[in-house]
């Protein structure tokens, strides 16, 4: 499958580079097509591995993954360009963490919206899945480096979306357990939940780990 | 130990219950020394179970807990009175629901800062613990009617203070795990929490359920 990534972070690294691995092809959006970091990817990731504008990745992609920062997501998207996002599935990996008070950062939207409402919102067209944003960007791609069997979670107001995003997160980046917590408000929980991420990280002292929803 | 448990609704009955049962004196506290709910409550829990105001439970505990309502925490605790509380253990489990908006309800504080936060800032002579509140009432002081080893979670200013709330609640109410998330500030992400928990409830369709963290 075609797919495109914006974002050359470690996110974008990790989920595009797990991709190629498994036989995708991959292109890496940055805000300028020559990004440095696009490039040492590319490189290193090999055979399907290219690289190009956010406007690039998103017209090559079937499907796009936004793991660009959560304060500029919404003016990458706007980059990227909505005729190149219509009518397709937009993973939304960002959180919407806001550094300006200190650390641990905030958010700069939550409670009654999330980011993923709001690039629904500015993309109707486009059929926006939020999911991965609960683990560190090495367990999004391997969940076996957490001990145990943990949860990953999908939110999203296309049914179809959710299932096919669902299929990638367990057949590509090997998850077990894909929870449907309901449409794209649903977002509001797993970008609240990096406050509790954020303590428990401090508490558990190892970015490497994941929660179990036992019930 | 003498115990004052604020909040005659489910969780205040929950927790002034299993306090009784374990040989505690617990007096619950109301609005008024004569709430209905309050009387029933001591009628059927028996030797060490008694009633009074809000001022008059926060007088007879050695140690408090905070189960009113998020919206009525504070007048509550005014209510119970700066004296009552003076050097004392307040265990707050409340949760900052906001119905305004409809359902599910959002968080009237949050982001920047936190129920246990405010009371801790009202009340600087009480030594504040937040605690129980990502579970719901029966959970609480019966964590194995979820079918696994599940965690719950400790914040607040003073290490003794949380030391002596694990101990209850390791002791009376029966969890195994403990997480300190470090000081009052790290509420945020307990209160937080609550988003995630409403759509998990939805998902999982059962309000007996909790999180494990797998690390």
């Amino acid at each position: 499958m075609k797919i495109g990534v914006l974002g050359s972070g470690m996110v974008g690294s990790a989920i595009a580079g797990k991709l190629v691995s498994r036989g995708h092809e991959v292109k890496m959006g940055s805000r300028s097509a020559s990004n440095e970091k696009a490039t040492a990817w590319v490189s290193s990731a090999g055979k399907g591995a290219s690289q190009g504008t956010f406007a690039d990745a998103a017209a090559f992609g079937e499907i796009v993954f936004n793991c660009t920062a959560g304060a500029g997501s919404l003016d990458a998207l706007q980059a990227a360009g909505a005729q190149n996002l219509r009518g397709k599935i937009l993973v939304d990996v960002a959180n919407p963490l806001d550094f300006s008070h200190g650390m641990p950062p905030s958010l700069f939207v939550g409670n009654t919206d999330s980011l993923a409402e709001r690039i629904q919102a500015a993309f109707p067209e486009a059929k926006v899945v939020k999911a991965l944003n609960t683990v560190n960007a090495s367990v999004m791609v391997d969940p076996g480096r957490v001990p145990g069997e943990t949860d990953i979670f999908v939110s999203g107001n296309d049914v179809g979306a959710k299932g096919e995003v669902t299929r990638i997160l367990k057949d590509d980046f090997g998850w077990k357990s894909v929870i449907d917590l309901g449409d794209v408000t649903a977002a509001r929980g797993t970008e609240s939940y990096l406050h509790l991420w954020l303590r428990l990280w401090g508490a558990v002292k190892n970015a490497d780990f994941n929660i179990k929803v036992v019930h």
